[in-house]
């Protein structure tokens, strides 16, 4: 499937068809046009991320020329909702177990904690629509084919969807350097969303602030920080392990 | 610093100047020529890997065109013997521990597993000089600067160098799905080699049957493997906290 769609009908066809897709990217100059009003309205009804950049950004990505100031990335996998994700819980009949990324950028690390993730028994993962990467074929290939089995909920608002998992009775655990406890200390046998940094920053301040408890991952060192596709893996197996693999 | 160094005596001086090296492609036609003869002489001695290639292959690799048939891939750091990493070992007062990668082909993976290594305190890690990934600048980057801090011994076959740890009274652990325990029943406080598999083979025929013991990592999902880089990581964790962190 190719990753990239272009021009305002494909666009417009793709996002009716309910096909899966990450995001869109429009230039400015294209915003007066009545089809590019449709591809608005469209996205909008469906939580489609829309992206304004300039018309040298769209020619580079490009590969038909006939992109008419439009462009969307196809997803190789349609994302679930947060709902989605407790009734599956519900359904496994298991406390929940969810991976949530604050702004994981790269496709390495997104398909290896997929791949983790499925190994695990995890139920879901959680990553935001906005400066994060979506389901794309790289992510796929780094999944080794996990992203056909964990289901992944892309939602507008991380914060919003901790709140939301909260009121559901998960623990939230922010795993970060400031945490008091190490994560092995968790209690991973009640609902949990583990809840890992990006690459470059770690949790943000936001997400940190809502967190119920943070947790740390001891290294003895020189180096302060572990990969994010590592450091979710030795959480998400610590709490397989405890729930009795 | 460069990664490449192209042509016959740019490549002698990095040579004879014990400037750490990677491997040395040659084009099948340079063999008569004296300052090739002297260029096997000094590989040899350095235990370099040389590997024949087309002149095709050379001059995709080339930036400057003046390659002469020969290309040289620099180190970022220099690699240790096994000798050395036993001595570290003993230096540190602690019962060894060390990483085997059977092949791990992927920089990345590399990068990731050698900045584990730093985390959890493993005393080194050890790689094949041929058919895998080298101490390469995209290692380092993946690293995140470990691998100034983790030493690499690189040695030409595995399963000698299984033998030599074994004789030193190290215990040699692969990880492979056969495993009959999970990797959490292998006692880490004695003195262990963990070996981890290539991304696409997993452990070699030859190498499994060296291991005193294979262990496994319990999976529950549809994916019947993990990342290599993911399973060295739990498993050095695994012994990084049975070691008391």
């Amino acid at each position: 499937m190719a990753d990239i769609i272009e021009g305002r009908n494909p666009v417009i066809e793709a996002l009716k068809s309910s096909r899966p897709i990450n995001k869109i990217l429009l230039t400015h100059d294209t915003r007066q046009h009545s089809a590019v009003t449709e591809i608005l309205r469209l996205s909008q009804a469906r939580r489609i991320p829309i992206e304004y950049v300039t018309r040298d950004v769209i020619d580079r990505l490009s590969t038909t020329a006939v992109h008419q100031g439009v462009i969307a990335y196809a997803a190789v996998r349609e994302y679930v909702t947060l709902g989605d994700l407790l009734a599956i819980s519900e359904e496994r009949n298991e406390p929940p177990l969810y991976c949530i990324l604050d702004g994981i950028e790269d496709p390495q690390n997104l398909g290896a904690i997929i791949r983790t993730a499925d190994a695990s028994g995890v139920h879901g993962v959680i990553v935001p629509s906005r400066r994060a990467v979506g389901l794309t074929a790289g992510v796929a290939k780094a999944s080794a084919g996990a992203v056909e089995y964990v289901p992944v909920a892309r939602v507008s608002n991380l914060s919003q969807a901790i709140e939301t998992l909260k009121k559901s009775n998960v623990w939230v655990i922010g795993i970060d350097p400031a945490g008091k406890s190490d994560y092995t200390k968790i209690d991973f046998s009640l609902p949990t969303a583990i809840v890992i940094g990006s690459e470059g920053r770690g949790l943000s301040y936001l997400v940190k602030k809502r967190c119920d408890y943070l947790a740390s991952i001891p290294m003895r060192g020189k180096i302060t920080s572990l990969n994010a596709s590592v450091a979710a893996a030795l959480v998400m197996y610590e709490a397989f392990r405890q729930r009795k693999w």
